[in-house]
């Protein structure tokens, strides 16, 4: 029986090689073509997952998990062809424990879809990519997002997990206690690895209370050095900040053509403040001073939790306002993801601007910038070969800034098949002992191959040495 | 030329197998005998570790890191021989980065060195595991402490890190960006990894602000239970807190013995609250009505900086005390280290004193309850071999009871000799992933060898198979 046949009797119509279900999980959110699985299965639970891959594994099939689709690196789609195992019937909300302020969910369960079932508890999980990806791709990729300033990334707010690995064995790590020295942290080495260590089939999530209080605001600055001087000298200040997001003036004009925000087309921050009603209104005040010397104007409060809402859609927005930018069919937008140190944060920035200027791409900035973390946008036509050389050469420019300011070449998009040609510099030596993690966990390599490490390191299974 | 012939060479007098330095090495905390190693190394740099590691690897020498000496499980102890890598040397503070809010340090320098070198810059590195512990030891074990509850444990604090590998290979994990998606966690995993799969070289370490107000307390409470109920209802009231420690009647005792401290004999609170002079206030408030519905008697506030130092010096003067309590010479202390979710740490506490007196065994307890971990002192001969058996079985009995509640046998102490009898029961089908692990990393087992993992899926190198 063929690894295709075994699947069929394993999940009758869910698992499928039908064109409809192999276009849909081809699709990405990043810049890549369309890659298509060469079938797609729908497991119900663990134990499905676990089958799965032993019927994978029997037959050297490729298994790559699929959540969302929302990831903006590749790491969903399957460049070698195999299995794509779609997340999206386990996506159960298994238990809140409001008591121990954590929950137990399927990695299906979307972010939102989480928060909607928390809404009785007055408890929340603040994580917020903007996108509304799963869980389980988010921890996958440690992902993170406009809160992680105030409340960490994926890695700080998993406790616990459970995975089926490359032998369709389930394990579970971590404990609901809040900390644990007991042996190697495997939560935190599947925390982020893309899919390629194992499939996780559960997560254990700590949430946080709703805080009392929310003060949601905008304001602008004359230029984008003034506006990254007041989230540098905010953050060494200590004021504890949910959210502060730098927005550039091209940025500005994308959110005003797509959704006609009507916004001067200044570098803007977008800033939000949680906690007891008289300490927000204490925040907000030391920032507006501490913004004040950086010549911060046209203060703007959303003062009801729909304008506080409409602030934040329009800043996750960013995807379309670049597009509507420059709209040309069939152009794609890259995102680039650097973060740095944020006493770096004012040099990273300013290259970025200026090689942009230099290249005449036409770049958009939004960042996590408390976090040090920014995105360009840059559109170009996937045809003129041209455009797509300077487009990377600028990508390229700005991982070596990030690497010689001390930072990363991603901080929250992940490697996926984009990232890789920088592992080598970001690690030097240490990538070695995470293919040798990889070569320990999956020698045969069929979890998500051709992934996150770099091809002239890969296990030896996938290079036929 | 023999191993030791060559260590000579490249260290000269700092390489010794003088009776006086392996004595030195071969103590412990903890309740294991004295355990020598052969030798004892004084590398100056990492590239002397190196090369130590070279040598030995040549000559399937054990190699097992000393830090402080302060662990309690035994962790630096050469339970196979071997050569001793003694940090003392290596405890500079290499580089301070305020703006960034990090300090890059070599791993002999203990916590309380590195705060006196933060002293001018109004940051501080707030992990308090209560010995002045070295911080390459606190990594190794993932320690925390009294402020975990506010701080995080090491794990949060570690930004990113240097490490000699088995193969004498250098390697750097981890950036100076707050956070990074770049690969496969090698930070995290070599934290808690307790010298088993590298030696610990440099730590990039996260900074905090000094408070600008701090609150320091106690109260007392009529019966253990009470204490406990005040504890879950300020966690789950999302309150704020540097640190919330219990003290039971059992450890009072021993502080009067021990340090006259002349406290009530009643289950004890010790609190601290960090912040603004306003919210700290607003804290101690609200904490008071808490306790107040707990029965909480005795306010007591440390009004000044040596008061402070006071009551956190006899809070960590437990070891002492419970010496004090059954003084027998060669009598030994185990502490326990069970960590549970919150929810069930009333459960775990009122297993633990039922245990304890139901075997008619002399037991305190302290704990760092705001995390749900707590210590169980016990006294013992180790001459009597009933009275060791009978604390065993205790302690057994309180690791089983950890998991059943969904907890973890080691809170922060870790797992060195003494817990590897559980790692099975904590972790199941993942313990053999671990053991992958230290088989990639460690293929000839020469990094601490016979520790963190149980014998029985010990790596291949160690076993002969």
């Amino acid at each position: 029986m063929s690894a295709f046949e075994a699947l069929a009797q394993l999940l009758g119509p869910r698992f499928t090689t039908a064109d409809a279900a192999r276009c849909q999980n081809g699709q990405n959110d990043g810049h890549y073509p369309e890659i298509l699985p060469d079938a797609v299965a729908f497991p119900q639970d663990t134990q499905e997952v676990a089958q799965i891959v032993r019927i994978c594994a029997a037959h050297s099939v490729p298994i790559v998990a699929f959540g969302a689709g929302t990831s903006l690196e590749g790491q969903h789609l399957a460049t070698q062809g195999g299995v794509s195992v779609d997340f999206a019937r386990m996506n159960k909300l298994l238990e809140v424990r409001p008591e121990d302020m954590n929950v137990v969910i399927q990695p299906g369960l979307t972010r939102k879809q989480l928060n909607q079932g928390l809404r009785a508890t007055g408890l929340f999980f603040p994580i917020d990519p903007g996108a509304d990806a799963s869980l389980g791709g988010m921890a996958a990729t440690r992902a993170s997002g406009t809160t992680a300033v105030r409340y960490g990334t994926m890695r700080d707010n998993v406790l616990a997990l459970e995975a089926v690995m490359a032998d369709g064995s389930v394990i579970r790590t971590g404990t609901a206690a809040r900390k644990s020295s007991a042996g190697y942290d495997l939560t935190h080495l599947l925390v982020g690895s893309e899919g390629t260590l194992g499939l996780i089939t559960e997560l254990t999530l700590k949430l946080h209370g709703i805080p009392e209080a929310i003060a949601s605001a905008t304001c602008h600055f004359e230029t984008v050095a003034d506006a990254v001087d007041c989230v540098i000298l905010t953050i060494q200040s200590g004021l504890p900040l949910a959210r502060i997001e730098l927005v550039d003036e091209m940025m500005v004009r994308g959110f005003n053509l797509a959704q006609d925000a009507g916004l001067p087309e200044k570098p803007h921050l977008f800033l939000e403040f949680h906690g007891a009603p008289e300490a927000v209104r204490g925040q907000v005040t030391r920032f507006r001073e501490i913004a004040a010397d950086s010549g911060a104007g046209n203060w703007q409060e959303a003062d009801t939790p729909e304008a506080r809402t409409a602030l934040w859609a329009l800043r996750h927005s960013a995807l379309p306002a670049i597009s509507a930018l420059d709209p040309g069919a069939g152009k794609k937008t890259l995102s680039t993801d650097v973060c740095v140190p944020i006493s770096r944060l004012a040099e990273a920035v300013s290259v970025a601007r200026a090689q942009a200027a230099a290249r005449g791409l036409l770049c958009t900035i939004v960042g996590h910038v408390g976090d040090g973390n920014f995105h360009c946008g840059l559109r170009y036509d996937p045809a003129d070969a041209a455009m797509v050389a300077k487009v990377m050469d600028y990508s390229g420019i700005l991982a070596q800034t990030a690497l010689r300011l001390g930072g990363t070449v991603t901080g929250e998009h992940g490697i996926g098949i984009g990232k890789q040609k920088y592992m080598s510099a970001e690690h030097g030596p240490a990538l070695d002992w995470m293919a040798r993690i990889k070569e320990a966990f999956d020698p045969a390599g069929i979890l998500n191959p051709g992934k996150m490490l770099p091809e002239t390191i890969a296990p030896s299974g996938k290079n036929g040495d």
